[in-house]
């Protein structure tokens, strides 16, 4: 199998997609203007195996692993400026499957204004491996640790849809008794996120807290109370959840704790003063209280819901 | 086995190593006040097995692992602003591990005042895996593709010694015929480079091009030379050798190839328009000639020598 060296991997892979920071990969780093706003940097590092599955489409590993960043900064009330990219290829990649997973990573830098400015190409004896750093610029940057007893508790779209679509692929039970429309919809949630950089602009203005729902709802909405030092209710009923993922609660609702507990929503937690939603699709589900005590998610009922593990955790 | 829970790893091993920027590790992102000069922004990967051993001390890892990074700012003329570091542990990390690791990346964190401003920690059914990406300020960034025709050619320090250091570890007769001072030494050159931040400054007022060299000198000034589009003739005699590599090399002159064309040095590869070298330990080697011939590397006698690999290579 003849496969590309490491200097033709930078030289046809990477160079030709990256961003003028870049310097054509022909520096070991990459060069950004002074940037006159506050510079917000995020990490996050993707594996196959734990984060994906290998032989998920490389054009979607490499969305998806973009997609958890910039996620990261559209939750920071940021815009982006650009990612690195560090890549360990395990020791069966080859020439179409680096083409496809460039390609696949183009297309999203284009989509989100988001170029590529740098990366590093190795080796790994383990299962593919994918670090990317973004940049963004914010004209306000929105903390976790902002919320005040008395917010109003959003969030920017449906819950569990991609906990919901792990479980579908992991279960062919589960599989096999949602409709096939259910069943693509809530894998395709699972494996694209959809980073919400159009609400980083009305975040930034007026968001007094903010994160994105990268490790399941209810425990990260426990992290947000921790930093602002509050506590919150959750009306269970008003968290939104999609067609498909009523589909798969309504004959198993054991599942609606997949949803509120499981990660990879990539949908955005905030709070702020006014109950006004930035768009249709954000929805209010609670309210920021006075306390330290972990948020009461509250049933329709009115009683308080208890959830075996709060959220997903590698260790 | 009692292991910390992913958000002891964060609240207990390395918020409290962390820089202002990371604040404290309770949102998904740093923020960093607006940098008003040009920024800098490298990223490298190591893997167990690959770049390092896994069994090495786990403060080395961490110091090789950010200082390979920092090693990239100093060659850009850029100073540290902070790093960021994604962390894939594989099945059988511990407590004292981590914590070690951590030490290891604190104390160089403080003694090159690059403070640790973001992360991501994961697991991973593979070897351990460290991605770092550091950011610096540059008053000039100093490109590879500077070098002009009359420029000198330098290097900050001795070469090969990594390369021989990795060798002897390889090879336990080479181990063997040497005194334990130039054993000991060339392997500590291997685990723990120098990152040369104290020549930045330097480089941005006088460089005309540089790079770190951590793919061999000969394959890395060939890179230098074609991003500039010029040659260069180097009088090997020049190239600076520690007592402790020429020990190695003087009973088995094949060593010579490895010195001058082995990784990992993270020396720095500088031209300039003067012939004054900025400190007693850089060495002038050189000079950049016209044309786009791959460089001459000129023996004793002025022949030209050839070498069987110009640099090292992943694939």
């Amino acid at each position: 199998m003849q496969r590309y060296s490491e200097d033709d991997i930078i030289a046809r892979i990477f160079a030709p997609i990256a961003g003028a920071a870049a310097l054509g990969f022909k520096d070991d780093a990459a060069l950004l203007a002074p940037v006159g706003a506050p510079l917000v940097v995020t990490t996050d590092m993707v594996v196959a195996g734990v984060h994906f599955f290998a032989d998920d489409s490389p054009a979607l590993i490499a969305k998806k692993a973009l997609r958890v960043n910039l996620s990261d900064l559209a939750a920071k009330g940021a815009e982006p400026i650009g990612f690195l990219l560090a890549l360990a290829l395990p020791g069966d990649w080859t020439n179409d499957w680096l083409e496809a997973f460039a390609a696949g990573l183009a297309e999203d830098a284009r989509a989100y204004a988001a170029p590529l400015i740098g990366g590093d190409t190795g080796a790994t004896p383990g299962p593919l491996t994918i670090s990317i750093t973004a940049l963004g610029r914010a004209q306000r940057f929105v903390p976790r640790s902002g919320a005040k007893p008395g917010d109003h508790i959003f969030v920017s779209g449906p819950i569990g849809d991609a906990a919901l679509g792990l479980a579908v692929r992991r279960d062919d039970a589960l599989a096999g008794r949602l409709s096939p429309e259910a069943r693509d919809y809530l894998i395709g949630r699972y494996l694209l996120p959809q980073p919400r950089l159009d609400l980083s602009a009305w975040l930034a203005a007026n968001a007094s807290a903010a994160m994105d729902i990268s490790d399941g709802l209810a425990g990260d909405l426990a992290k947000l109370c921790r930093a602002s030092g509050v506590s919150a209710t959750v009306d269970l009923p008003c968290v939104p959840l999609s067609a498909a993922a009523r589909e798969a609660i309504a004959p198993d609702p054991a599942l609606f704790e997949t949803a509120i507990t499981g990660g990879d929503d990539y949908e955005i937690l905030f709070t702020c003063r006014s109950g006004a939603a930035p768009r249709a699709s954000a929805c209010r589900i609670g309210e920021i209280v006075a306390g330290n005590a972990p948020p009461a998610f509250l049933d329709a009922k009115g009683k308080p819901a208890f959830f075996k593990k709060l959220s997903f955790q590698h260790f």
